[in-house]
């Protein structure tokens, strides 16, 4: 067998989520198709980073997956892109090691999130882009990141339908900029809880509204409690961008 | 009455063209449908700069209708915006004259074409930019431009489905250049025939192959035959960009 690490984009926009379930179309779904007919009619299970929730886009997802294929990687890789669907495609494929794991050996990773900051809708991002047209103040919101950084007990950005125990996660950088009419905020840990990427944007952008103020994140991490944080932002601006090993 | 002049946008992908007819969503179906809503039942009708094919995206297409209503148009595009889909957006009202035509008073127009020449697909442009791996010269193609450039009858470049019999047209402007990992052709001319920015670019993309030379173009023109040029590039690839009056 021979293990392979794949780094994989997709846009979310026409997925339930990456996991495989009982209804809709997956991302894992998709690949794992595809990858039986790769392998005539042979059961491949995918291991990716971590999941993705519906409507979230990846560009530098990466999985893994044990192939007994001995084919060069780039035949594989063209091989696999001709039978994925149009919305996941295969970037790189490489040999690793078998002790190799896509999810236990993430060291850090990295997702942007997209806003759509002007008047009119945007028809060409309109799935890529949360569109937000409200006035926003970028330096309180810049000035609020800083309670972020580091080690934190992030609860109160966390999904209350997560099932992890420790929550508590490292923030190494955020960056927030514009883009044309968008801003971009960039966030790289060494892991995300549930949703945790999602809150802290729809908290960032109430300090963006003057409905906060900048140091109320402080508070808002000490008291350990998803109701004193703001409101998830929306699927379809979040895309996991790169994950490291 | 008021006459109103109208900028809009809209993502091709779902629209089977511009024009309405007995089966599809078309751009000027659901415009209608949505000034249908803000007249109270009145029959409002659009006249736009030039139809779009199926696919065929615009950033700045323009149209023309005349409404009883006497909103301030600042209010009746917010209203209209909200009843349009999420595939068109208006980007700009203003009254004009009662003699203004959105089609018979256009002095230019410009179109752009996206070609993504990478090795591997791009999911996030699937809809917008002709995915064309292989390689081609720029040089070449910059070169064969300029027997484009000016008035000619484009014949050659021309759909035979086109109903037009004059088919001089004067073309002002040929930009080519690289942005990230597309490139992006652009053209201003005063007026274009039916697929006859799709047939030059399929055309040129044959001169960037080597299968035809960058002065074979100058021969192309002269034969005024549709077969004597190269295939019609597909319409996701084509955006129209803006009309000048």
């Amino acid at each position: 067998m021979n293990r392979l690490k794949c780094t994989i984009a997709y846009d979310g926009t026409n997925f339930s989520g990456f996991q495989v379930q009982s209804n809709g179309r997956t991302v894992q779904g998709d690949i794992e198709k595809a990858l039986f007919k790769l392998h005539k009619g042979e059961e491949i299970r995918i291991h990716p980073s971590g999941r993705t929730d519906a409507g979230v886009h990846a560009h530098g997802q990466v999985i893994h997956f044990d192939s007994p294929l001995s084919i060069p990687v780039d035949r594989y890789q063209m091989a696999l892109n001709t039978l994925l669907p149009d919305d996941i495609v295969a970037l790189t494929i490489e040999n690793v090691n078998t002790d190799f794991h896509a999810r236990y050996n993430v060291v850090k990773k990295e997702y942007r999130y997209f806003l759509l900051n002007q008047k009119e809708r945007d028809v060409f991002r309109k799935n890529h882009s949360y569109y937000y047209p409200y006035a926003i103040n970028l330096d309180r919101i810049i000035e609020a990141t800083k309670y972020l950084l580091g080690a934190h007990d992030f609860t109160s950005f966390c999904s209350t339908k997560s099932d992890k125990e420790n929550k508590v996660r490292t923030i190494e950088e955020i960056e927030i900029w514009k883009e044309n009419n968008e801003i971009v905020f960039r966030f790289v840990g060494n892991g995300f809880l549930y949703n945790m990427v999602r809150i802290i944007v729809g908290t960032l952008l109430k300090v963006g509204q003057g409905k906060l103020e900048p140091e109320d994140i402080k508070v808002i991490l000490e008291e350990k409690n998803r109701k004193a944080a703001g409101k998830t932002a929306p699927a379809h601006g979040l895309h996991l961008w790169k994950v490291w090993y």
